[in-house]
C-alpha cells in the first residue's frame, strides 16, 4: 500500500527516520512508539505509517492494523508495568484534543487516582523514565 | 466464529436481544448502539458480539472488526451531528474506568467546553434526546 504523507508532519518525520523516536515495533502499515510528553509512565503511541489525519479519511483495513498494533503494545504494557487498568485513546479534531493531524491511538497504563484527562496538557516527559518504560516494554513485547 | 457469553453481562443480553438498544448496525462479530449513559449527544458503543473483557484477551481480528464498526458510527457522526471533535475511547480495567467488563469502543462526540472526563460519572441519559441522535446517526449510516 502507498501511504500518503505530509512534509511538515512530525509523525511522518518519525515514520521516515527524520526525527528519532523509541520504537517498539513496527510493520508494513504501523509503528508503535514511546509518547515523549507520557501522561503516565509507559504511555506509548501506535500510529498508521501513512498520513491520515482523522478516523473518518483512514482505509478501514488500516485502521484495523493500528488497532491490532496497540493490542500487541497494551498486551506488553500488562505484562511488563502491570497497571490498574489501560485505555485506548484516539482523538479526532482539536475539539476532541488531537494536537498531531496524523491518525494515532494512545495506550495510556493508567493508575487508581492519576486524575488523567481525555484533554491532558502536553508537557516533556523525563527522558530516562520514558526510555526505562520502553525498555520494560520492549523485552514484554 | 464462537462468541464466548456471559449470562450476567449486560452487553452479552442486548447482544442476544434479551435487552432492547438502539441498534445502530449489526455484522458476524460485532453491533453498534447508543449509549443510554450518554456524555454527550450521540454516544456511542462497538462491541464484539463475544463476551472478552478487555483488549489483552480478545482476538485480534475481532479486536479490528470492533474498530472498523467504531470507524463506520464515527463517520455518521461526523456527518451527522457536525461536531468539534469525536473521541474512540477503550477501556481495560477498573482503574481505566471500564464499567462493563466486555470489549467496547465509546464513540464520543466532543463539543468544545464539553469537561467530558476520562472516568466519566454515569448518569441516565434522556431518551427522547438519545433517540433523537440515534435516528440521525442511523440514517447517516
Amino acid at each position: 500500500m502507498t501511504h500518503p504523507t505530509d512534509g511538515n508532519c512530525i509523525f511522518c518525520k518519525i515514520v521516515a527516520g527524520q526525527i528519532p523516536c523509541f520504537k517498539l515495533l513496527e510493520d508494513a502499515n504501523t509503528i508503535a512508539f514511546m509518547d515523549i510528553n507520557p501522561v503516565n509512565a509507559g504511555h506509548a503511541l501506535a500510529v498508521a505509517k501513512g498520513h491520515w489525519p482523522t478516523v473518518d479519511v483512514i482505509p478501514a483495513d488500516v485502521l484495523a492494523d493500528v488497532a491490532k498494533t496497540a493490542q500487541k503494545v497494551a498486551k506488553a504494557a500488562f505484562k511488563a508495568l502491570d497497571p490498574h487498568g489501560i485505555n485506548l485513546l484516539q482523538a479526532n479534531g482539536e475539539g476532541a484534543g488531537q494536537s498531531v493531524p496524523h491518525l494515532h491511538i494512545h495506550i495510556m497504563p493508567r493508575v487508581k487516582g492519576d486524575d488523567v484527562n481525555l484533554n491532558w496538557e502536553q508537557k516533556p516527559g523525563d527522558m530516562a523514565a520514558i526510555k526505562a518504560a520502553y525498555e520494560r516494554l520492549k523485552a514484554a513485547l
